[in-house]
């Protein structure tokens, strides 16, 4: 996998590093004891008032009907490739606090946590996730009966990343390119929106 | 650390069952390597289409006026503990993608995930972030004018953590209280919504 390996301007964790999003995904299945420690994983993540928005709906391999229930709320674009992962799930977070019916706005904010945490587990046992925001969501609400309030919002597909450099790969181009990302002068600021001035100096 | 360890159902990275969001920072100031290696880390983060939406303006104990000015765009509960610490960040985001300025319904999201990238670094590098939604949007819209369609949704305090056992720290009961999360089966669903039984055997 060093082909995926970022191309990183300051050292990061080595999970932080590998990490990537396959298309192409071996038909190797995940164990019951890696799905339990990734969904552990985003368990203890932090959430505003500790409120936990998320929830997950999972399906494997193991039973087709689930599979292709879970894959039906895709966008066929990504059900094609997705199809492969030997584990779908939806992220689904709720958009009101259980406490007091108020509105959470970090609601969705806390689910990417969730799924961050979850990835990098997943990262540290061999997995990969590749996350996706091309879903159908009123399919969901109505295969899965989610409740108002709650809403789909992701797809993760999960497994083990078929090789990136394999030829025979329909994805090849995809899973082999180079990752990209703008610098940190981009995205970090002082003083003011889009001043990139650095705010701790090189060296 | 160690009264702080999750209570795992199941193995996780020590990394993530050492986090926690600590009240009470010691004066110890973050290096510079540390700070680029964290937000190196948020930038490798996943997001919708590779948009990266997020952004944070940081303020660092260093320049005391700047400390001061993110200080201010937090609520006055959360001020009163973050001003301990020696770094303070907003949590930026974009809610339109910039190539076709369409609504990116990831947008909080991603910057959930991003944050967890930063999070997971710092803790690797023995630092401590707690996150907050408590902030005042509007106030830091106006001093770091933050355009439309951009806005503050969090805040982070990064440092290190004071010994949570410690009894002259006013945050003594806060920093040492066990982690509390919900099980597994109360957040991972198959077939239905809520629908506790579990995606996975145990054994």
């Amino acid at each position: 996998m060093s082909i995926k390996f970022a191309k990183t301007d300051h050292p990061v964790q080595e999970m932080i590093a590998t990490r990537y999003s396959p298309y192409a995904f071996s038909d190797r299945p995940v164990s019951g004891a890696d799905l339990r420690s990734i969904f552990e994983a985003a368990r203890w993540a932090p959430s505003s008032y500790n409120e936990q928005p998320w929830s997950y709906i999972v399906a494997t391999k193991e039973d087709a009907g689930e599979f292709e229930r879970l894959l039906s709320c895709l966008v066929e674009p990504n059900q094609d490739w997705a199809k492969l992962a030997p584990v779908l799930a939806l992220g689904v977070t709720r958009s009101r606090f259980a406490r007091n019916d108020q509105e959470n706005g970090a609601s969705r904010h806390d689910l990417g946590a969730a799924s961050a945490h979850l990835t990098f587990e997943a990262t540290a046992r061999g997995l990969s996730v590749h996350q996706m925001i091309g879903i159908v969501p009123e399919r969901a609400r109505e295969l899965y009966q989610i409740p108002e309030h709650s809403e789909a919002l992701t797809a993760l597909a999960i497994g083990y990343a078929a090789d990136p450099a394999d030829a025979a790969s329909p994805y090849r181009e995809r899973d082999a390119a180079p990752r990209e990302r703008k610098s940190i002068a981009a995205f970090v600021f002082t003083g003011t929106y889009g001043q990139s001035k650095p705010p701790f100096a090189e060296g």
